[in-house]
């Protein structure tokens, strides 16, 4: 394993300190428990936005802290779910009086953790509403899940709801638009490599030279199947029809088309992708409406990318556009 | 070879078409001779500014053609030097009248071809300058290059000179500017494996896995010399103290600090590489301003990092936060 890293077992605070040294205009970072907060916060009479996970997919969550976007973030060890307690502390952390609606991706531990974090600020007298994010079209359960996989419409509705909450949007109302995100939108992935997690120092998953997973988790986990490396235009394909057919997305239909990378793949090959896309959706008579492409839900050193689709009406269009400034995003200001 | 590409002599084709494609507001891609534009190109009376290379270190040049930036790139094949044809297509396609600075990276190939565009252009009336960025401190004359290589200060200097044109500056001014910025910057970058060119298929240098290049080129040229894998602290003061002898920088200077991914390394570990960085420029006293942190010129899908350290005063710190809007920097608007 070759890894920028000192001791695995020092990668995520050590990541932690290089965050809150670069960007000391937009974030805080606490530690034990570890977590990520807006540099104002907590700002009285707006809703706070926070969500969290396992490190290892930078920049999400961490990376979208910052003004029209989260809140706060609590980044879990390496592909391992924060603890209540991070989510308790970031919750009070960010609370202005109005509620705190926790962004929560579909995977068993981080479930059973917000939740608990939830019913003890509950205790606590904060308002706390939940959305859960399930928008990998790949497999019904996974290795983590019950359910599909949250995958990489988070990092779109993190935007979103963030900017309604920015807006002045109650927590009722942040969470509606949560929810319609997340029903919106789709998302499949493939990987063309493992990943390799620090403290393991071997790759989660054996993948022969000339083969690919269709389908993987952001996690490494398993797809719908492996098959032999094929181009760029096949391997979008086999993404893309999937997420149309699901939701189903339609002639006529305005979307967000995101292209991400899983962290080893770069920008020209996600180009490349998109090209492929772009031709797909014109066929089918969708239009591209917003794009956003690179690498912002990853899976360690993974090489490969994740295709999400979102459906865009006029107030998800609005707020995606809102201005947003995170150490990973930022445009309007 | 594992890539998301489809043949790979349609790679920088296709992946142009890709960004055209995505970015109709900010860009315009010129095909045979290929060249992106400004989509609001040429602008009356202001300098045009226009760079470019091989392709295979994206998002540079051409995701930083927009507003407050460059006005075109001219994208060569994979690590080859785009044709004069190219960079005269570009010229007179900015040229709003005031002149054209053209930024070169010190490559052989990049010299040669952009000398002749100037020419040609002259012969046409337009008035060019030229500035050739020159950063890399590892080794003095290199594969491709006499002298040193032009790396990741060419990314500062695009923007600040690029922000100098947008406010009006005339072309001697740009120029003076873009020397300043090649003149108070110095970069070097460590691989951790090799990167594999497209219609090569294979890794261009042999690595062992336990071993690293420090000092490497952006296209794999050997650096100063091989060593056994070893942590980012030490990684991070290999880079960082040839830089910091060089120039020198000393106590009391206050620097943009710029971390930049090679292609294939994911953003958790550029930040503890930052994190390294940043105790070192403490312990010596000198003051971190402004960071910029991702992958924004890069080696294919190579692992590993480059740090460059811009030495700021007023002038650079204005110019440098002055609003862009390009593909992949975009801030103030």
């Amino acid at each position: 394993m070759k890894k920028l890293i000192n001791a695995p077992e020092h990668v995520v605070k050590e990541a932690l300190a290089g965050m809150a040294d670069a960007h000391p205009d937009l974030i805080t970072v606490h530690y034990d428990p570890d977590f990520i907060v807006r540099a104002d916060s907590p700002i009285k009479g707006k809703v706070g936005v926070i969500s969290g996970g396992g490190s290892g997919h930078e920049p999400m969550h961490g990376g979208f802290v910052g003004k029209g976007m989260l809140d706060a973030a609590c980044p879990g060890a390496v592909f391992t779910s924060p603890v209540p307690d991070q989510m308790l502390a970031a919750t009070k952390a960010v609370d202005g009086g109005k509620g705190v609606l926790h962004i929560v991706k579909n995977y068993t531990g981080d479930l059973m953790n917000f939740e608990m974090a939830a019913e003890l600020a509950a205790a606590e007298g904060i308002e706390v509403a939940t959305v859960v994010t399930n928008d990998d079209v790949a497999v019904k359960d996974s290795t983590w899940t019950a359910g599909r996989r949250g995958v990489g419409v988070t990092v779109l509705l993190e935007k979103i709801a963030g900017a309604a909450a920015e807006a002045g949007a109650d927590l009722a109302e942040v969470k509606r638009i949560a929810e319609k995100v997340n029903a919106q939108g789709r998302s499949m992935g493939a990987a063309l490599t493992s990943c390799t997690i620090p403290h393991v120092g071997r790759p989660s998953f054996e993948l022969p030279d000339d083969e690919i997973e269709i389908g993987v988790g952001i996690h490494g986990e398993p797809g719908r199947r492996r098959i032999k490396m094929v181009g760029a235009a096949e391997i979008t394909a086999l993404l893309t029809e999937p997420i149309l057919e699901d939701l189903p997305f339609s002639g006529g239909d305005r979307v967000l088309a995101f292209v991400n990378g899983l962290g080893g793949t770069p920008l020209i090959e996600l180009y490349v992708v998109y090209n492929e896309l772009a031709k797909i959706l014109k066929g089918r008579g969708i239009t591209i409406s917003r794009t956003l492409i690179g690498s912002y839900i990853t899976s360690l050193d993974m090489a490969g990318c994740s295709i999400t689709l979102l459906k865009l009406d006029a107030e998800l269009t609005k707020l995606w556009d809102a201005p947003v400034h995170t150490p990973a995003l930022r445009w309007g200001v």
